[in-house]
């Protein structure tokens, strides 16, 4: 159970979804950011920038959004969970392309400190292809994980143990994203 | 200068406004959320929630947050910069209420980790008089200002050496908010 009385049943609002209902003045600029870094134009598919959000996720190690977005990225990557889990494992291993594997470096690096992004791993980016504004979202996107995870487990929310679950929310995310 | 071309003079827009400018799609929630904590209806002070960004911004050893952040709780603070430098130096000898040395104690947990919010740390602050959604705030507030501080630091903005930078940004704040 959650250190606050969210006012909603946590099995059929698990992590993050109690506290956003439960404070909508700040569920909204949350949902929406999200929406925009995840979902929004870009010329990072989809299912890549779940695979930022899940991979920092993970480093965070926040069970319920790791979960997630690792569902949220298999349903949106042609490769599906296999792919998601090899970055997660080792990425320096992992089958994507140069581009992304530098991206996923860079948001690690975010996930320790802002001052661990190097001029280095930028121009490694830039060398693999990589524009201003995917620079721009990767270390957004990977700050703003750092945030989503302390607060779904700095309240103590319920992280559901059956993949299920998060495979059951990844359809509803793929069809009308973050936005209630 | 920055990791990224932002398209604005840094001297004139440094730290966050930069960032902001240049992607308003995300500056946009970015500012909302920080409204809607840090000056929205609360009852928790405008000066104790600064007090919380600056305390974790510190601990991220993010300049210009800290910078920012302290001049901000300083200006809303009877107490003034004198409190904010006991709470960022020293936060067990700090001249505070007990409930927000208790809440202060949180924010310093989320900052490492949200699972080191304890149900220990939760009693302790409920004790000292916190309700759930002072509880929910400072959680939050400490989780974003972990993303603000990995925004700001992770694009290499610039952070402004001179303190009277910060103040004359603080005379800004208190009296139109972070909404552009």
């Amino acid at each position: 159970m959650a250190h606050i009385d969210l006012g909603v049943d946590e099995t059929q609002f698990p992590g993050i979804s109690g506290p956003v209902r439960y404070r909508p003045e700040t569920g909204q600029p949350l949902m929406e950011l999200a929406d925009v870094l995840l979902r929004g134009p870009s010329t990072l598919s989809r299912g890549e920038r779940e695979l930022i959000a899940a991979y920092v996720s993970g480093r965070n190690e926040c069970r319920f959004c790791a979960g997630s977005h690792s569902a949220f990225a298999a349903a949106q990557l042609d490769e599906g969970m296999a792919l998601v889990e090899q970055v997660r494992a080792d990425l320096d291993s992992a089958s994507v392309s140069p581009k992304l594997r530098a991206l996923l470096r860079i948001a690690g690096a975010v996930q320790v400190s802002g001052r661990d992004v190097t001029p280095e791993l930028i121009g490694a980016a830039r060398d693999a292809g990589a524009t201003d504004l995917e620079l721009h979202d990767t270390v957004l996107i990977a700050a703003a994980f750092c945030m989503y995870n302390r607060y779904v487990d700095g309240l103590g929310t319920l992280a559901p143990a059956d993949p299920a679950m998060y495979a059951l929310a990844a359809e509803r995310i793929v069809r009308s994203g973050y936005r209630r």
